[in-house]
């Protein structure tokens, strides 16, 4: 799942790229930055769909995901491969609209009407703020949001969501609860170059990932999961089936064709590596932030441990999708808000409100703005303290 | 919502052409008639997605379903007015992942977690067998399934669906509680000139119609609601926020395209007519399943009045996408199973299992396989008929 939350956008990102006095808005993770390499690229992932293309709503009877077009599971398959960040063999795959209905499906794969109570769902804090909602939107009777796995400490089954790395604040996780009676759902939506170092091909039950995160393509709604257990999967698809009969078509060609034309880019010498693209806009763009909050006293950003990356063949930090500030004042979100800086508050992750989200992952002109806002109450507060020392 | 339902499909509809002694599968709505139109015009529909386009998960924040197309809008709205089928102003268009989930989300917004129990939803049998099944996929403790609205007595809120033509039988149907406190949701999947007569544009709080079931194309999961009320559409627009985070942006320009496509057909007297065309294949099938049927002494199909049709300047008949045939034998779904034809029996529409549902929307070779296999089984009894005369 990705870094989208599910607040009304009231606030349009769309007018983040003016320099004007309006809020800039970074609650939402929209990656948007990598517009510009799709522009120069984009004929390389165009697609082209006839009247007549696609139009059942079976694709592949043979395979338990009857509606995966064959073509994106080899591109995603491929794409693993290449950037050897999952195995992919021995396991289903199945497509989702976005990973939120795979999460959704894995939840419903691992519940059981025949239970006394709602199995709880847990992951620990800071956690994706979009989890909670997603699993209590409709009150379900099967499963329940039931926080920070760290404080987990009811007995019997339970759903544990392990988001590596993790939105928000970029860390490199594991399971916490580690008890019997658990499903552990891996969300990998941010294991991929641009974000964090490759250490080793995820190798999990229930793994997901998604389109957006990966090459950009968050309008297409696509995600995937790699489930090893035939069942689980089989319930998944069920689910996928009872809600909105398939997935998309269109948008599986679409990302098929991207995949295989980002993994033309990783062999092929003569293009420009998308992840490679990605890892120095990510790496110029942490490089500009951490230089901007290097004096500050009042804003301060997590550290990341230098590691080796094998898909790079060097030593690298993780660059997340999103600032995870730590303010000593008091409720950062409302004071970066002061500011005109609009992100999410840490309390919607299960934390002190000390700490906020904000995107990166913008287009550059959103960035440029966010930093030289953060400039200015860097220079403001500053003042205003020598000012008090002064008194 | 269509007249997909939600079995997993073990017998393959792919296999349906092949005049071999497999079952033929009739159980699911998949409308591939409509392929060999789009073959022919299909040049008409196509459309290039470049690799840059439509990456955010934002589309039109002027709007408030922020990720509706408004292209697809604006298509949806001229070919209602050209149809005639629906009053497509002062009210908001909601954009769904087939229609489907809207209806998920009409069930949300209807609901609220204050109430003291779920909300009753309800439709007169014989109702459309998958709105049990999504209603209840995850025991929601919002709303849950109540059956036949004919036979709903409790008091309080309720949300009554009337699928008019209705899927299964093809009838015209208006809500049958009309008690205080209810909210009614109209399912029009099938009001549209190739299916019925269109005698009037309908003018209802809550409207479905789905993409699958006007031009064919199943496999793109679009379905668009138009909502009068605008908290009702807010709410909605936030639980596919929540559980999707949008639509795909590819399969809403492809029928944003595929709506153009059709719109001109009717405008332009040099193209053929879709709905022509839809009409002509639907009236063929029926004139020769009627025909196959009309001596049989064991089945029979509905008859339907002779109404003028606005949009065709003539009487006509309802060609329902569906044969709901009735058999004097008991068990209609199993009598024909043992001809090898698989249908889905009238238990799961609520009704007795002497009724069961066929589809009539595959291609020529399906359809042609089932009139020759009904065409045995009427000679076959009738043999038999005469043979026990003899004895």
């Amino acid at each position: 799942m990705g870094g989208y939350d599910n607040n009304k956008p009231s606030l349009s990102p769309a007018n983040n790229s003016k320099t004007t006095d309006s809020v800039l808005n970074l609650e939402f993770g929209d990656p948007t930055m990598y517009g510009e390499y799709w522009r120069q690229h984009g004929d390389k992932g165009t697609v082209v769909i006839s009247g007549c293309d696609s139009m059942s709503y079976f694709t592949d009877m043979g395979n338990l995901c009857w509606f995966l077009e064959p073509e994106l599971a080899n591109s995603i398959k491929r794409l693993h491969c290449i950037v050897g960040n999952a195995v992919t063999e021995d396991r289903h795959i199945v497509v989702g609209s976005g990973s939120t209905q795979l999460y959704n499906a894995l939840l419903y794969a691992f519940s059981s009407p025949d239970e006394p109570e709602p199995i709880s769902v847990v992951c620990a804090a800071p956690y994706y703020s979009a989890y909670a909602d997603v699993t209590d939107c409709v009150r379900s009777g099967l499963y329940k949001w039931a926080g920070d796995a760290y404080t987990f400490e009811k007995d019997g089954p339970y759903i544990e969501v392990v988001t590596t790395p993790n939105n928000p604040d970029g860390s490199i996780r594991e399971a916490v609860v580690n008890r019997s009676h658990g499903k552990v759902i891996h969300d990998l939506a941010y294991y991929w170059p641009q974000h964090t170092p490759i250490t080793h091909p995820a190798d999990y039950d229930n793994m997901l990932f998604t389109f957006s995160k990966t090459t950009g393509h968050a309008g297409s709604r696509i995600g995937w999961a790699f489930v090893k257990d035939k069942e689980v999967a089989r319930k998944m698809i069920e689910f996928i089936m009872i809600n909105s009969i398939g997935v998309s078509k269109e948008s599986q060609l679409r990302a098929a064709k991207i995949f295989e034309a980002v993994c033309d880019s990783c062999q092929n010498s003569g293009s420009e590596n998308f992840f490679e693209y990605g890892q120095r806009l990510m790496g110029g763009r942490w490089e500009k932030l951490r230089q901007v909050l290097k004096n500050s006293e009042i804003l301060s950003l997590p550290e990341y441990p230098l590691v080796y990356c094998n898909f790079s063949g060097k030593i690298m930090e993780t660059k997340p999708a999103f600032a995870w500030l730590e303010c000593n004042d008091s409720d950062c979100a409302s004071f970066l808000m002061e500011h005109k800086i609009k992100g999410r508050g840490g309390r919607r992750f299960g934390v002190d409100s000390k700490y906020a989200r904000f995107s990166l992952v913008g287009e550059e002109k959103e960035f440029d703005n966010f930093l030289e806002r953060l400039s200015g109450i860097h220079g403001k507060k500053h003042h205003i303290k020598i000012h008090a020392d002064r008194q």
